[in-house]
């Protein structure tokens, strides 16, 4: 029989990866600074019903290769098919994903969270569907906590509005748990001006959230403030900007209080005006992280909601989104430089989602480190699309050629899976690879205080970085 | 002595690729389903009279190369140069071609079509310019269809204008063949409104050939829906489009009307209404083609004859177009959904000729793949500069990580050569190389299930997608 | 004991690469045709003073690794900083390099000029320095043109202001000098007309360096071309060229002289005058050079001084710049188009920044490749964040497969530097290491004809093609 298809040294080709892996990745614990995961379900922590529960609901990714194997939909977001039959669906898709990171990530999946080690395909899907199911019922692991504890998971950051009453942080928090949950802050809909009347219907909820009267621009943001200080009391350390390219017109305060009363009084905005005030509230964003002492998250490039039939019929963030492109590396620049003049430039990540930006992003950091903490400006890890080996090597090549490796911070799951955890296992892996190869090489020298220093290196990338940049 | 330079394991670094090459790659059928061979050659099928002939007329690729050695232009498509000189400076130049594809295809057409193993090069360019027109003249496989019946190619698509009378094409489906030809709609010039003269000339020949009259724009679509019918009538399954970018703008139907007017009547176009116009076409291109279930394939990216020197001299497509810069994604997810949102986005297959491109296209295939078969909406094959093996192990590796390669339709030469069929097995030995790689790597499990799921995967790829895919 | 970190066969992976380092690339004086070396200090000749003088004044690759690693400012420019603390800072972030160029460059000066084998971190910090400046004190070598002829280096070309006086070189030329240095003509400021009293200032110096009257634009030219003849009998060969994006806008001479008037007078101009007054003077320059038979460079596509703060403190060129996003393939096209169907296209070397731009520079020379002499049109070696093994290789590898890399002039060091000689060392390793596993792999022959073409064209791309091209 031949050895398991997940094994030990899976990734590691050669003995100085395995050894940096076995000896120094795979022990640290996993701060995942960055993902979407339902604070409502951590803090009612249900146990876990099946398995096409935690892997076929909501997860796009999927969604996508089953559409691409020609899956009808019924059988993808449907409501008439069972969830044996999505389950079935799937496993039959699962080998024709050969060199996609879906086939990687489900039997990493398997073997991590359920120890099976057959590979999933028509043949064995009904056998693991059963026992993952019989598994899932048994093992009283398969909740929320139960999983972040198992992946020995320290700290997760969710991703929340302005408005939200972090009211499920405050259980997590006041129940305990092993692994601390903190909230970030997402304000995307406070700068989101397209349409007068969700803006204003936002606008009115914030006001609602902060118990402040909001009448014009100065007390809008007052109201965000008081929303930023209230995030900050409930352990928030981080924000997340999703924007499609970045923003840094010139305008006056002025300006952008009339454009602020033009939109909440119900009047389309020109483009013009809209991305001007995106500028403004960049601005301000900005401003009240530095004060905070937070860390900024920029995501930008992405086209989103391409296909306007499927977005009528099942909505957003359902796999119908895709890679931009947008030459925006002044403005990211001018942007980054107007907080910097200010002294107002906080901690900052950026992450691109086509790879061409890879080297503009990797020297774009090295424009503002201004030597008060190591790797204060971040290239962020490989995200969405480029969340796969050929990605992530390609990111950390050009971080490494064109800035700091060892300064990394490192890896985080963006996802909406309890069962995602693995990825940071992935990421180790190809980390230790890549390193593992230099050495092999000869492209950097392993032994005494080198050698040591790589050990570390290791160690720092997978967990210390983090713990040391966010301060959580 | 030493081996062949071409031999059996050619490209074939590990055990794995070499079985999945010679037990499941090297048998399959060819289907050359885009092309530009000329089907008045196919249909007179004469016998070749010399390499000259066959290798060095009309070859952009090896005209570009011998420039760049710093051959003169006589020797190249000079009048004033013999057939044996023009030989002698190409063999001089194949020297200097190391890591250039020209090499490869080269040595592979010398073995493959003439069972010459020695390189070319001065030392022995006069003893294979001998051998090689002795073989053609006494070789009777030397005319088109002995080759293609030789190279084991069981259909061609060639690449026709909705004018062409596709005679040549009944002649060759009257006569015979055992490589099936079938046209191609490529209707360019159908939406080439920069020269007012040269669209209504257009536009007379095309009522010619509908025997239709044509005063106006639906006139226009209506002779134009004629000759998609004859298409059609003629076995043809797929259309062809070549643009700069996509055109996606807004229009009204009356705009369009009086555009088709204005420019009929001999009037400039505004650079607005050009859009305009090429955008309303593309939609009707797209409609036309659901109706009939052709695949229609966008060939995008090129910036073309930027000698204006050599195109007085020499013309068009004689080695002086590159690769463009252009930052369409947007305009090409707008144009698709405008079909898809009317259910009629035919299958479509998108070919980039800027590589950095390619994770846009790889992930916005995925935008539109819905289910009905699979693979619907396909990242074209490495194509024009990008066909060779960087260019198609980077297509390849975007395609497996955002996509399906299982799913993919594979190679075409795109070429006007009857030698270069060895592109299809120089793309097969790629792909077996990329595949037995990540096998030995473990990174795919090769046993039982998975082993049989990846040999047809093989085959797949080289023949049974693009089978079942453009049903011919 | 560990071998030394670099020792002979440090990059070459193969036999073959061993083979074609030590036998052919390694024997081979380089030719630096593009740097920033300060003439003066060449002419002055003054021995250096200590490590820190040479490795850490002015070096703003190393700033930037210093400041990603959380260095204050305080010990990369200050002057409130010791040397020693200086250096025991870079130590401490030497360890911290790896991956990046920095930690093979600084262990290759160690070993190549010191003799120096141990790995510079915290633990050997202080010993190094001490031997360091030792060396540096004792050793005779340690002058410029010591340095120069240390590492065989047979030609500098440097980079020079239309009006400067070349006093310098004058003066190396009168004392002799083992290493030929020519000047290099950079006429940026001539066409930087964003700031009308800069512009008025830079005429005014113009005026005086040729000894001519300027009031109009036809005189303003024919100082520069006074000036052009001058560097010419002082043996210049080059031209460079630093500018964001190709300009290549259509104007009239009229409008022209109208914008030097408006500028010179000292109005501000209209982006779009601009524009045309940078699209004339890039054909004058041109044409200059083409009836010189100089080589004209273009770097492109660069944004600089990001950080505003830190430009207002210690100036340009210290560390802030980064890689741009542009779209500039058509006008770069345009432009020499223009320059070539008047006959006047100098041999052209065209440098991109972006590595999203290789495969349209690599295809874009061959648009202008005439057959004249070989390798006309060049696609530059990788250029400042890219000068790395990574780039170097994407650089090569865009070239081989789109053009001709046995043609190619080779490495350049762009440095200011006296001891980065050894970075052609570096390349020529990569080089090798390239070819070696493309013969291994059996890619390309080697036996026979083609391994003479083969070592050949390792000492061609290292030294004699540019040799060849540039007729120094």
């Amino acid at each position: 029989m031949a050895k398991p298809f997940i094994h030990p040294d899976f990734i590691l080709t050669n003995e100085t990866a395995k050894k940096l892996y076995h000896e120094h990745a795979e022990k640290m614990p996993i701060i995942d600074y960055h993902c979407h995961l339902s604070p409502q379900m951590v803090a009612e922590n249900k146990k876990f019903e099946s398995i096409a529960q935690i892997w076929l609901m909501g997860d796009h990714y999927k969604w996508r290769a089953l559409r691409s194997n020609g899956i009808a939909e019924k059988y993808i977001t449907g409501k008439d098919s069972s969830d044996w039959e999505k389950f079935e669906k799937w496993a039959e898709t699962v080998p024709y994903t050969f060199r996609n990171p879906l086939y990687h990530w489900t039997h990493l999946e398997l073997k991590t969270a359920f120890g099976i080690e057959k590979t999933l395909n028509p043949e064995t899907a009904r056998e693991i569907y059963d026992q993952c199911n019989d598994i899932i019922k048994n093992d009283p692991k398969f909740t929320p906590k139960g999983l972040m504890e198992f992946y020995n998971v320290e700290t997760v950051c969710t991703t929340d509005d302005p408005i939200d009453s972090l009211e499920w942080h405050k259980k997590v928090k006041e129940d305990g748990t092993k692994t601390q949950m903190l909230p970030t802050w997402r304000p995307d809909k406070a700068m989101m001006v397209e349409k007068p009347a969700d803006f204003r219907a936002y606008v009115e909820s914030l006001s609602k959230a902060s118990g402040m009267n909001i009448s014009n621009y100065n007390e809008f943001i007052d109201a965000l403030q008081n929303r930023h200080d209230f995030f900050e009391s409930m352990g928030c350390r981080l924000s997340d900007h999703g924007i499609e390219e970045f923003y840094a017109e010139d305008f006056t305060d002025s300006e952008i209080s009339a454009i602020f009363n033009k939109v909440y009084g119900g009047k389309e905005l020109s483009d013009e005006e809209i991305r001007k005030f995106k500028s403004a509230m960049m601005l301000v964003f900005g401003r009240q992280d530095a004060a905070s002492g937070w860390t900024q998250q920029f995501h930008y490039g992405t086209i989103r909601n391409n296909n306007s039939k499927m977005f009528k019929l099942i909505g957003a963030d359902t796999g119908f989104d895709s890679i931009g492109e947008f030459a925006t590396a002044k403005n990211c620049a001018k942007f980054l430089d107007r907080l910097n003049s200010e002294d107002k430039l906080a901690k900052t990540i950026l992450y691109n989602l086509n790879p061409c930006a890879n080297e503009v992003l990797a020297t774009m950091i090295g424009n503002f480190q201004d030597g008060t903490i190591a790797g204060k400006i971040q290239f962020g890890a490989a995200w969405w699309f480029l969340d796969q080996k050929d990605g992530m090597q390609k990111q950390m090549n050009a971080l490494s050629v064109l800035g700091l490796l060892s300064r990394f911070v490192g890896m985080l799951t963006d996802s909406r899976s309890f069962l995602s955890y693995p990825r940071h296992e992935y990421f180790r892996r190809i980390l230790c690879n890549l390193l593992g190869t230099d050495i092999e090489n000869g492209e950097i020298p392993y032994s005494g205080y080198e050698e040591k220093r790589m050990n570390q290196m290791v160690e720092d990338i997978c967990y210390n970085n983090a713990k040391q940049y966010f301060k959580f």
